[in-house]
């Protein structure tokens, strides 16, 4: 009898879970991973490498970047608890260092969100052939832009975050190959080469400085 | 020892498998799902339904299509080895029939295409939690477009679909809640209202005309 009860409760708890709507997630506080930025008017691209430390607030970017017509090679470095910035040109061997005026914006998905949708990409029709994923729309606070965000339903990762800004329109930011955890902590350490870099106290940056 | 030799070999197999450079494939040949089409220039976009079988060369379509400020539902049945289109109109419940001047283009990447790149979207840090995709580019040769492909891996299902073509600029077609097979067949027979409608002589179509 106690077993009977026992599946029972298991199978309404399952069935629970299953026909729960999605609910606005946090990411695994340690990321790593590529991601390609591209502007809606077609003047602006990057490809490029992540590592995300949500605990510490630290993220760093290497990309290269696509820009009227130029190449460029981007290395940033933003550690927020510092409230500084290092612009790092690996190229010319110069490293600027810049305060660091936006707060840190861990990885989630706001909680005033409102679900756009629930889709598969690929398939469920067999295994290894779908992943199900959640887009949510909002408002940004800071700048008022639109935002929508498509994470995973399964582990809160990014698949893409596109954002409309005043100053750039919108923005695609497509994310893969996400691993959890930091193959190498020092990626949050400024390089030697911005060791005796000196506080730039003619520009300011923030995160869109990484970019653009 | 016979059990070694197994062992080894089935090692062997599955590395070769894993090493294997992504090739070009063809989708299942019944496939149902959703899709959004939305156009570089931000003019145009289209969300809605599609059944494809390409065993019998028949497409059709179901759309809420974003205009020029204007939304209008789009229902286009293509049924390439009659060369007929039927443009329905759900909503006045008209029925065109046109003459299908294309060819049946198989959902599959083109055998001279050229591999962009293998990418996991969200991670393989854990189950369930990514999705294997390979991106392939190319040039079409009927109207000289640009293309970019990205489909599973597992099971060649379409992901995204980005084309160039003169007249319409970048257009990004988006797959989703793709599955296997067609749940009703009928949904390839021309609607009652289609009945006695006769083969436009002045108006001819193909396959962009289900969606511009």
């Amino acid at each position: 009898m106690q077993l009977w009860l026992c599946c029972a409760l298991l199978v309404f708890v399952a069935g629970g879970c299953l026909a729960q709507k999605p609910r606005p997630c946090r990411s695994p506080p340690l990321l790593e991973g590529s991601l390609t930025v591209t502007a809606q008017n077609g003047g602006y691209s990057a490809y490029g490498k992540y590592a995300y430390d949500a605990i510490l607030q630290r993220v760093r970017f290497g990309e290269f970047v696509h820009h009227d017509n130029k190449t460029l090679i981007r290395d940033v470095l933003l550690l927020y608890r510092e409230h500084v910035m290092y612009l790092i040109n690996p190229k010319n061997k110069t490293c600027q260092k810049r305060k660091l005026t936006s707060q840190f914006h861990p990885m989630k998905i706001p909680c005033n969100s409102t679900l756009l949708g629930q889709v598969v990409l690929g398939s469920l029709s067999a295994p290894g052939e779908g992943l199900l994923v959640n887009s949510w729309t909002g408002e940004a606070s800071e700048d008022q832009g639109r935002y929508i965000l498509t994470f995973t339903e399964f582990g809160c990762l990014p698949v893409s975050v596109l954002f409309n800004r005043p100053k750039t329109g919108w923005i695609v930011m497509s994310f893969f190959n996400n691993i959890r955890g930091i193959k190498e902590p020092s990626v949050f350490f400024p390089p030697p080469i911005c060791k005796n870099a000196t506080l730039d106290t003619e520009e300011e940056g923030d995160f869109f400085s990484a970019f653009f």
